[in-house]
């Protein structure tokens, strides 16, 4: 009813690290485009089956040293239920190989329809009295800006399915302050009301760790806020997008961990999937360089944090 | 590059509204639910093909009368890809029809990744230079929370497409105030500053009306709000969900409307699709029901707000 799987998953491996799986063609060795083209055509189904082709191999490359992965929506969308059909078969592929999964949709409603959402997403699906798994992940970005209403209809799964949501609270952007850094009249500013209510809505879902199944997403490139945060939600878990690609280094996010290197979660999306360009590898090496640079990101972060406990 | 077409279409028809498509299996007749499963089984494909006839029969219903549906994401998500592939089917059939096709989905994200979802959503996904439409609605609801970053993406596609966003300002759930309400250290509310962000990004996808590409939902729920906002944010046509089940009237959605009558379209959900169940009609009778109920509320909205020039 927390993230406790995920935690135990990082300290195995020792490795508080997420791949972004955020497919885009241009990312895809030829080799497995063509491939895909052959069999469905340049179609949405062609394209669809490059990225899980893509996904697979980096999957297979990283399940042993990367305790999770986190699909964004997206980009599979972007290629219609075709894409979103692939978006179901990555998340079932890397469960089966033991990996958390974070679906990042940072999807936002009220009531029923929220419900409609975390069934979707997170539980499972009811069909005249049978229950099905429609996309079966472990944990769902979310969006607070509708308030508890939004909230409220995910906390009944996480406690039930031991699944989690990480909520926005200060996102890595360069307008993320527009709104987010901005006071209100009690002197806090949006993202520490929106952490507070982490802590809050955390309450009803606490696992056996000392962090609640409402995790927190802030970003690595505002350390500072970072820092603040980490001190204010203490059963609040953090998924820290914008290392790497986005400017932040290992330094910009140690922040983000209590003192038992516990605490949050660093996603690298492009840094990974795109390793082989960066490498100028051979593109049937692609997964293996992928894998180098989770190793490098992994002992980059605990030369700076220690042993996680 | 605006909400021209919208608007267009509800001048021909005089009916501001936009009729909800957020199929649950429980509003479905039995007939139609027993169809699909006896091809399909009861398995997401046979609900989702369920879902597909029920819209069908209200689109049927209500082309010619009402000019907009609003299919909710999240209602086709809870049936897995089998559902999302009902969600692109019924935009396409109800564009066929003539309507006007808001998808809601709430998306959110930054850069890249929300191009992807306008791409996704609006525009046209590019494979090896060919363009392919997924799922091709006229507008999407969208959340402001990350700022600008957020939905710039988005008016590249509003422009050049003839597409329009509705931005989250004020929802109508109870607890839409928890931020919404509060106010900044400027002495403006937080949906008042997401209001005039509206107005700032609309500035920049202005069409031949008076109202931009860049809208926002202001719940039915909030009159008071409904007013104020109104009169703040001239250029900004608004979508207004809480009307029938959700409690407010026509009387309560009135001041969203300028002293032309437009300016803003009322949705109703379930108060549509369930109205052969308030009615107690034959189930083969659920989509004429749907119509009866349609044009009541297009007839208690325009006794309230007059001619739409």
């Amino acid at each position: 009813m927390s993230f406790d799987r995920l935690i135990k998953n990082i300290q195995e491996k020792q490795n508080p690290t997420v791949a972004g799986l955020d497919p885009k063609l241009d990312y895809i060795p030829d080799y497995i485009r063509e491939a895909a083209y052959s069999r469905y055509g340049k179609t949405l189904e062609g394209a669809a089956e490059a990225l899980y082709e893509f996904n697979k191999g980096l999957i297979d490359a990283l399940y042993d040293i990367v305790p999770a992965v986190k699909p964004q929506a997206a980009y599979y969308e972007m290629y219609g239920w075709q894409g979103v059909r692939i978006l179901e078969r990555t998340i079932s592929y890397a469960k089966q190989k033991g990996m958390f999964v974070i679906t990042d949709g940072k999807r936002n409603d009220i009531g029923t329809t929220m419900e409609a959402y975390a069934k979707a997403h997170l539980g499972v699906t009811e069909i005249e009295g049978q229950t099905v798994t429609s996309f079966g992940a472990d944990a769902l970005t979310v969006n607070g800006y509708l308030g508890s209403d939004g909230i409220r209809p995910l906390l009944e799964i996480c406690k039930n399915d031991d699944k989690g949501i990480f909520v926005l609270v200060k996102t890595s952007n360069p307008s993320s302050g527009q709104l987010q850094d901005r006071t209100l009249d009690d002197g806090l500013t949006v993202y520490r009301t929106m952490g507070n209510l982490c802590e809050e809505w955390g309450s009803l879902v606490m696992g056996t760790a000392d962090y609640s199944g409402v995790g927190a997403v802030v970003g690595a490139t505002y350390p500072q806020q970072l820092a603040e945060l980490r001190k204010a939600l203490p059963h609040t878990f953090f998924l820290v997008p914008g290392y790497g690609a986005q400017g932040g280094g290992a330094k910009d996010v140690a922040p983000a961990f209590d003192e038992n290197g516990n605490g949050a979660v660093i996603n690298s999306s492009r840094g990974i999937m795109c390793a082989w360009k960066k490498e100028n590898a051979d593109p049937k090496d692609y997964a293996q360089a992928a894998r180098r640079e989770a190793m490098r990101m992994r002992d980059e972060i605990i030369s700076c944090i220690g042993t996680i406990r």
